[in-house]
This record gives C-alpha cells, structure tokens and sequence, in this order.
C-alpha cells in the first residue's frame, strides 16, 4: 500500500521531532547552559550588589571593601547598629588587618543609622546576593562533575571551568570537535578578531586560552606560541571525547609539558 | 582667644560633615533607592528567568507561558517529571484553560525528563527567581508605607509608586518641590526631550506620568492637558509634603476631578 501525501507528512514531521530530541538528549547541552548561566549569575550578583553598597553608603559611606562578599556579610552582621560592631566579629570577615580600619571607621562614621524598616530591606538584599553567590557554587560542582563526565580529555587537559566555556563558545562538542586548532584558539577573541579584519588592528592570539595561568604567566612573546600549542591539543582531545571516548589526555599533557620546556629553552637562546 | 588655623580647619571640617550627615539622614534617600531597587530587580529577575526558560527549553520546548511566576512554578513542581504531572496541579498554576494545553503538550512533548542532578540547577533557579519576586514584594510594602509617612500628599494624589519615581528622578523632595511644573510633567521623558531638542521628533506629552490610568485612558487630544493639570497639582502637593507638611491633597484631588470633567466636556463640544 502507497501512503498517502498526508501520511508522509506525518512520518517525516515525527523524524523531524525525533532528529530534534536526539541532539537535545546527550546533556552537554545542560553543561553549556550551567556555564552560561553561571556567567549570567555573576552580573546579577553584580546589579544586586551595587544597589546594597548605594543604598547602604546612606548609612555608612565610609565603608569601602574589596570583596563584595564581605560587604554583604558586613551588612548582615552590623549593618543595624555600626558602632556597637566588636572588632572580633568584624575581623572574622575582612581579616585582622582591613578589620582593624572598618571598626574605626564604624566608631567614627558620619552616618546615622538605619531604621528597624529600611535596615530590613538592606539585610533581604544582602541575603539575596549571598543566595545567588550559593546558587554560583552548586551550578560550579554541576558543571566540574559534568565536565569529567562528559569530556574528560578536554577537562583533563585545561581546568574544567575552560574546557565548559570552550564548549559554550562552540555551541556543541561535535561542533568544537570539528574546528581548526586556529579557531578554538581564538574562540572567545570574536570581537578583536572583527577589529583585526575591519580596522587593522592587531591580531588576537588568544580568546578563552588567555585566562589559562600558563599561558597569562608565559612570557609575552612566547604566550602565542603556546596558545596555539594548546589550541591543537585541545582540538585532538575534543575530537576524542566526541568520537571514540578514550582517555588520551594523560599522553597530549605530557606532550604538552615537553613543548612547553622547548618553547622557554628556545627563547632562552636567543 | 582666637582660635589658630588648624582648629579653624577642623571647625570648617566638621561642619562640612554634619551637613553631609544631615542630608543623609531624612530618610526620603532609603526611599529612593528603595524604588531604584525595585525597579533593578525587575531587571533581575528578567535575566534569570531568560537562563531559565532556556535552559529547562532542552526538556520541554513545548511549554510557553504568558507570565514568568507561573513558568517558574511549573518548573519547580512538576519539572522533574512533566508528564506524570496532574491536570488539576498544573491548572492551579496557569488555570483551567491554559492548564489544558500545559497538560496536552507535556504529555506529547518530545523533550526528555532532565537527570536528578540537571533537575536540581534547575529548581534552584527557579527558586532563585521566586525569591527575587518576595524581596519585590517586601520592598513594595516598604515603598508604600515610606510614601505615605514621607510624603502624604504626593501619595494621595498619585499612586504611591509613581509618587515614589518622581521623587527618584527628581533625586530629593526638596529638589522636586522647587520644579516647575512643566519640568515635572516631562520627568522621565529625558530621551524624548533630547530627541525633540536635537532631531526635530515631535516634543514629549508626559514622562513617568503617562504610567497614571487617568492619563493612558485619556483621549488622545487630552492627554497632553491632563497631564499637564496633574503636573500642576504635583508642583504644590510636593510643596505641602517638603516645607508646610500640611495636608491639602485631599483639595487638591478634588480640583482635580472638577477640571477633568471640564475638560472632557469641553472636547465634547468641538
């Protein structure tokens, strides 16, 4: 029996679903939305904190930190009543050095204090930017786990916080598997590469690599080198984490330490 | 005994900063930063709910839904198995009639169910979202009782939500009760007002005011002139609120009502 023109439409209409499900299903896609949301996360911590240190300097204008988690804690701890802060308590949170200033600073600031109402409203938004802080921890364990799971070599290879934002770049590990050693170099570097081509500026050596420490610690002129040395062992270990899943990343990171030394011994001739 | 330079110096200094201290210490400033607040976390919100959606898209694309509480809520009740959800518990969140075709497509969506671990991100992020929406809440409560003690006439005349977008973009009481009214007509209408001064675009009716249902539900010819009345009535409550602390709002409301229906009579008539 010949089927008919609707019965082909139906068949075709479900292979298309199915082609659909199938490349949803192999969970890199969550990996690459953790990694993205993580990012994403680290703005919104950002926004929300930027409002507490505004509104809470009505109070204490004094207070400046370095880290915006103990800015919050600070808040959450003192932010009632400054002056009555012990020097202890703040020295647990910005060390014994800093500590020391901030209860000065506390016993001598200029600000009054806030009312039982609006000192509510500050500890709710302190206590926001510390949850999303949590939520960014648990989302890095999902995505260290993830990573060893499901593309080893690559995490074996680099740290797995890169090899997740390697992946994210390239949309997907068949994707990244199936690039160049010269554009996974310069992944993440799109937009200097524009400036490159439309303005002449200089070209980019690294995108994403660059906030590998061996590469950021390397000396400047041989940091392209060793970029582009990674770029082609990342691209052998993407293409084995996509296709035959073997473990081959012990070998390219001995291989990698080998170059390395030659890439330092080289400069050091000249 | 005259007093030397250097205690002139401190004298001066310590002026200096109890007038800061001074400024600071109204109250009408943790007002304006509450509403900054509010409205930054709207912006929040929106960025996690966009990561959100994305993200659980790998597991039901299937599911739209007008409002981001009740997405977020699904996400959280029946995310992890979609199609083991009851017809009643998702009819509770988008009700009887879109609760239907929730329940239809999650039983014909071609998604997969995410793993335990996937899940758990998921619901964090949705319960993240949540959170944000309660400390809108509790900021809105704040906004509202703080506009009724701080300024009683402003939140009379005006939702108190708008009373409290004038006062921040005016920046303080003081400086928006100096305004003239055809300033504070155009508050929030900054934009368009350089695009009518630079450009030549037609000059902006209303800023903030235009979010008043008396003016949005206005004829189109009047709402100019309505605006224009509630920006005079704004000019003299902001007065009362900042110098004479009286309440006159009430008088004011009333005027207010005569003039419109004037108004709308006299357009009647053309």
């Amino acid at each position: 029996m010949k089927e008919t023109q609707e019965q082909k439409r139906r068949r075709l209409l479900e292979l298309a679903k199915a082609s659909v499900a199938n490349t949803y299903s192999t969970g890199e896609h969550s990996l690459v939305q953790a990694i993205n949301t993580y990012n994403e996360l680290d703005k919104v911590k950002n926004l929300i904190h930027e409002k507490l240190e505004e509104w809470y300097g009505i109070y204490f204008p004094e207070l400046r930190s370095g880290s915006m988690a103990s800015y919050a804690k600070f808040v959450m701890e003192f932010g009632k009543e400054k002056k009555s802060a012990d020097k202890d308590g703040i020295s647990v949170i910005f060390g014994a050095k800093e500590g020391e200033r901030v209860f000065e600073q506390a016993q001598k600031s200029i600000g009054r204090d806030p009312s039982e109402g609006e000192y509510a409203m500050l500890r709710m938004l302190a206590k926001q930017e510390e949850d999303i802080e949590h939520v960014q921890k648990d989302l890095d364990a999902f995505i260290k786990e993830s990573c060893n799971e499901r593309i080893p070599n690559l995490a074996y290879l680099v740290d797995y916080r890169i090899a997740a934002e390697l992946l994210a770049k390239a949309g997907s590990l068949s994707k990244l598997a199936l690039m160049p050693a010269s554009t996974i170099q310069l992944l993440g570097a799109e937009k200097a590469l524009f400036k490159h081509i439309k303005f002449g500026k200089k070209p980019p050596k690294y995108g994403i690599l660059f906030k590998m420490p061996e590469i950021t610690n390397g000396k400047r002129e041989s940091r392209g080198r060793i970029a582009r040395l990674y770029a082609t062992k990342i691209s052998i270990a993407a293409r084995a984490d996509a296709f035959t899943r073997r473990f081959i990343a012990k070998e390219l990171k001995e291989d990698i330490n080998r170059r390395l030394k030659e890439i330092d011994s080289r400069k050091g001739r000249r």
